[in-house]
């Protein structure tokens, strides 16, 4: 199945399952509407599986590495062996997300999108890691084009047979997660280029780099557009020139989602700048997702408020590796079970507002 | 134990536990602060609980409910009989706060603190409903004190006891919940009372009054204020004359939990009142309070503000019973899986920031 075959068969959400979502939220022993978010959510989740009961049982978040030329612009305030430092320390379990999908009840998928060495995971009894290396690390988008139109292509079609394999293996719905040393600036600058701002009002501090690094950022992010004229019109052209492995496979888990009415909870900055590639190239995949938060990133309400998506958590994450999405799954999973647990008024002889 | 002999007894937080969690949050394998929010939680609930490493893992809610003769004024959507039917449901468990806490992992204690008729509980096989019964429901407080200070006396003392018995249970932390038709009028009432504010910058649509509806219940909190005069610096005092037993309960477990340096999360609207009622009688106890959301109802931030405390969650909630405490306590939990379950960089064999 290529990219284009697959993208067209994004249907929209399923407008008779919403209908009766809302109508059993309106019947359920509470105030209709009081439960606000968890109540959109539900209707919007109804409408994914096409199911007036969705269900969130299976939970997976991938989590997707890659290492980036343009750290040699010194624009991470870390040194880019932590991207597979981090990679072993997700499969040993040490991390952040494995903390928190642990809690969610989530598995971790980890997958090398094309970080600059191929890493030794023999200390592992069993090898987890799933390996779609589109090439070592992407070049300096600063100078020229961060990966060829082929690179894009094939890290888009990695993650979305990733997704697809994590669905048929029974995953109701799917978290998105990134780990590479400085891939804040290609996310900054997909945004830029898509939303035609410049750097200056997107990028940030990213894991921490200070205020020197901040405009090494910028003027890379700013060199880079000048440098490789991406066509705002064009996500595959985008993703080759300013963008990054993890973060083509992370639009393509997406866009495969979507085609497979899952939903997809998108973490923060990184995820949000692949969903911005994925709703170019897809624009019905949209109704997909949902940002499971607002970080602390530079720019990022104005990449969800472009997307058009509304983050539910406001918790000053800005760590990646899919740790918001993790909690936003269990969100997710909250929703369902109010609106398929909860007793209706007449099963419950509870009476109803006075008119 | 007098409430006041308890009150001298809270201790402030233990600042060589939160030291030691803020410098554990800066080996862990991520960048310094870039859980945000989960990281400062984390850090709180170390100073609670006085341990390096807190742990939740025995939840309990406590839903207290309540009658009000203010309901005489037309001021909710509902009638009163369905105070008794929803504890009924709450008992059932097919409540919003029910799949919610079933979701955390939390278990949900029911607590009939004043309403109006004794509720039939034989249909059930045990009898979970714990009556300490203040009253049979409060006195109308536009018209003179919703109850004698004695009564208030009572309500803090029984909620107090409530909270000890869960404690010494097992609970790690307790969620205040609410039940009681009409309550956000003595909710607002008393928010007015200690914000010195008119009643029409706190009131708001609680289940769901329409403009007529919100006009009564405005103009009943202005005449409870004139009739009552209550005492700003005298919690009981305004917690007589226009609050009510269920918020006199929740304001005691505050109280109670953080005598035994248990931490309180605190819904929504009739929570924080309460918990506006237990700071003034006990402001030490402000910093055990950790405030689970904002909810949708007019002044709830102004409350928080006035409190201190910042709400994790923003998710337009309006349904009180602890729903909104039910969420937070599961990212309560999360933070502390963080603080402990991660590697540090040394464990893990992660490089730290180029300096």
């Amino acid at each position: 199945m290529n990219i284009t075959g697959l993208i067209e068969q994004i249907q929209p959400l399923d407008q008779a399952a919403m209908r009766a979502a809302r109508g059993r939220q309106n019947q359920l022993t509470k105030p209709a509407g009081s439960l606000g978010r968890l109540e959109e959510l539900s209707i919007q989740l109804a409408g994914i599986q096409r199911k007036p009961l969705p269900a969130i049982k299976d939970k997976a978040v991938i989590v997707m590495a890659g290492d980036h030329g343009v750290t040699a612009e010194g624009v991470s305030a870390y040194p880019q062996e932590v991207t597979p430092q981090m990679v072993l320390n997700f499969l040993a379990g040490g991390a952040a997300i494995n903390a928190l999908a642990r809690h969610a009840g989530a598995r971790v998928v980890v997958v090398d999108m094309g970080m600059t060495n191929e890493i030794d995971t023999s200390r592992f009894k069993r090898d987890l890691l799933i390996r779609r290396r589109v090439g070592a690390g992407t070049m300096n988008l600063a100078q020229g084009p961060a990966m060829r139109r082929e690179q894009a292509e094939e890290s888009i079609q990695s993650g979305i047979e990733v997704a697809l394999t994590e669905i048929s293996n029974g995953a109701d719905i799917l978290g998105t997660g990134d780990m590479g040393i400085g891939n804040t600036t290609p996310s900054a600058a997909i945004a830029c280029a898509l939303m035609k701002l410049p750097p200056e009002k997107i990028a940030g501090r990213g894991t921490g780099v200070d205020d020197d690094g901040l405009q090494r950022k910028i003027s890379a992010i700013a060199r880079g557009l000048a440098v490789n004229q991406p066509n705002a019109d064009d996500g595959l052209d985008v993703l080759a020139k300013v963008g990054g492995f993890e973060i083509g496979g992370l639009a393509g888990v997406m866009i495969g989602a979507a085609s497979k009415r899952a939903p997809v909870m998108v973490d923060g900055f990184i995820s949000t700048a692949a969903a911005m590639i994925a709703v170019t190239l897809a624009p019905q995949c949209r109704e997909y997702l949902i940002a499971a938060h607002r970080s602390k990133e530079n720019g990022h309400a104005l990449m969800l408020e472009w997307l058009g998506i509304k983050p539910l958590l406001d918790f000053d994450l800005r760590l990646g590796e899919g740790t918001g999405a993790a909690l936003g799954i269990s969100m997710a999973e909250a929703a369902c079970k109010v609106l398929s647990e909860m007793a209706t008024f007449s099963e419950a002889g509870v009476s109803q507002v006075v008119e």
